[in-house]
């Protein structure tokens, strides 16, 4: 989908900004949000805000992460074709996961028929299971640091817009293997995990790096994805760091390249 | 619902954290994300992660800007209670709007049965039709500048945690007369607009200042509440200015108090 006539970047050229005179007017660079239907065997299950790329990353980890399948292999196939106004994914998924899907879907509609509002959520999901992550060696200090200092130069896409968040996945040595960006931090690691995943790699072998908040969705994600680590730019809440602490997730954030803090887990010194 | 059980902010105390030596072990404070369960008559329409302060604010601002109440008096009452880890807020409002609302719940189940997922949408609801505001006086640029500058001395609960949004109802002179805060962007924009709307406040008289990134769904939310300029720390994305442009927002965005961008609409220079 790196080929979509969706566009990733937009510019707001001189001529559409008014005549205001102390401005100074100037052609900008900005994100595009594309609207992204996602669609698992004949079922339009969500419609996500997305940077229009990766879209089949974002299909993989998004199935992971929402639970909705449990392994890669499950994913059938991902088809991405363009719809008017919007890009409309089609997932297939086998039966078995779909109709747990349907159900739990029917579920919701019981409970509360309530959907279609951003951050919308049920308390079951807010608080699902998640499970217990393997003890493993420790992410050494260094290699945190190294990844914090070489991150920038990996954000390709934030290096034209300055306003999308990334999600890298960092080796034990603290090279950045991976990166994935996007207008939203969820679809960003959403795309990391997905596109991870889908090269058959081991997620737990290194850590996660954030450029945003550490939200509870943001640790609930990771630790579906298997990482032991996760690095975050700014801050964690409370409620995330004892989602982490429960799953032994290691959590270090408001993490810059001279100076990071360690919340939960620990880390080699 | 000041008086609330649930904190606001969590204290992440250094016996916590782990002993690692190179870390400066700190007591910090954290943010914190309660789940508030919204719940119109008998329905259970939404449940949002948020800060737990404010909620009528909240649940009178979100019930506006997500259209399901026009005005203000149609909303009867908004009762707040504590359940088991998270907020229930019951606001009543009347049978023709009710059943507006469950009919567009049932739309949404036969279109699709999706959600519970943060951040979905059906297309209807992105691009749902939007008034166009009624031309009147721009805002002066002295006064954006002054309400940039006084911003900060403004956020309360962000001077502890250093990690929640805040959006500012400002007087046409830069004055900040109102003044919300959340982990999440949308619920301080929400509670802000509930909080004028409640006190009787015409929002169009002056402007809104918000410390976040202004995408769509900010100025969807800011039209709907009557906002003829908003000004955003952070900056717009090409969709939000699209909307901005068709409404008649005016938008200044990547604003410090030494400098801004205009990116639609016009200023008082």
């Amino acid at each position: 989908m790196d080929s979509s006539s969706f566009p990733v970047v937009q510019s707001w050229p001189a001529s559409r900004m008014a005549e205001a005179v102390p401005f100074e007017v100037q052609q900008t660079a900005l994100a595009e949000e594309t609207p992204i239907s996602l669609v698992y065997n004949t079922m339009q299950y969500a419609v996500m805000m997305a940077t229009a790329r990766d879209i089949e990353d974002f299909c993989a980890g998004f199935s992971i992460t929402e639970g909705i399948v449990e392994r890669m292999e499950e994913i059938k196939s991902i088809e991405v074709k363009e719809g008017a106004g919007f890009i409309e994914a089609e997932i297939r998924i086998p039966a078995e996961p779909f109709h747990r899907l349907m159900q739990a879907s029917r579920r919701m509609v019981v409970g509360r028929t309530g959907c279609g509002v951003c951050g919308t959520e049920d308390t079951a999901q807010i608080l699902r299971p998640l499970p217990t992550l393997p003890p493993g060696p420790p992410t050494s200090l260094a290699s945190v640091r190294r990844a914090l200092g070489e991150l920038a130069q990996h954000q390709a896409l934030n290096k034209e817009v300055r306003m999308v968040h990334g999600a890298a996945w960092c080796g034990p040595d603290g090279e950045i293997r991976l990166i994935r960006e996007d207008v939203g931090r969820h679809n960003a690691l959403d795309k990391l995990i997905g596109a991870g995943l889908r090269a058959g790699r081991n997620l737990s072998d290194g850590f996660c790096l954030l450029t945003s908040r550490c939200s509870y969705e943001m640790v609930q994600k990771s630790i579906i994805a298997g990482f032991r680590t996760v690095v975050a730019i700014s801050a964690p809440t409370g409620l995330a760091l004892r989602i982490a602490e429960k799953a032994g997730l290691t959590v270090i954030a408001v993490a810059r390249p001279d100076a990071q803090l360690l919340f939960t887990g620990n880390v080699l010194a």
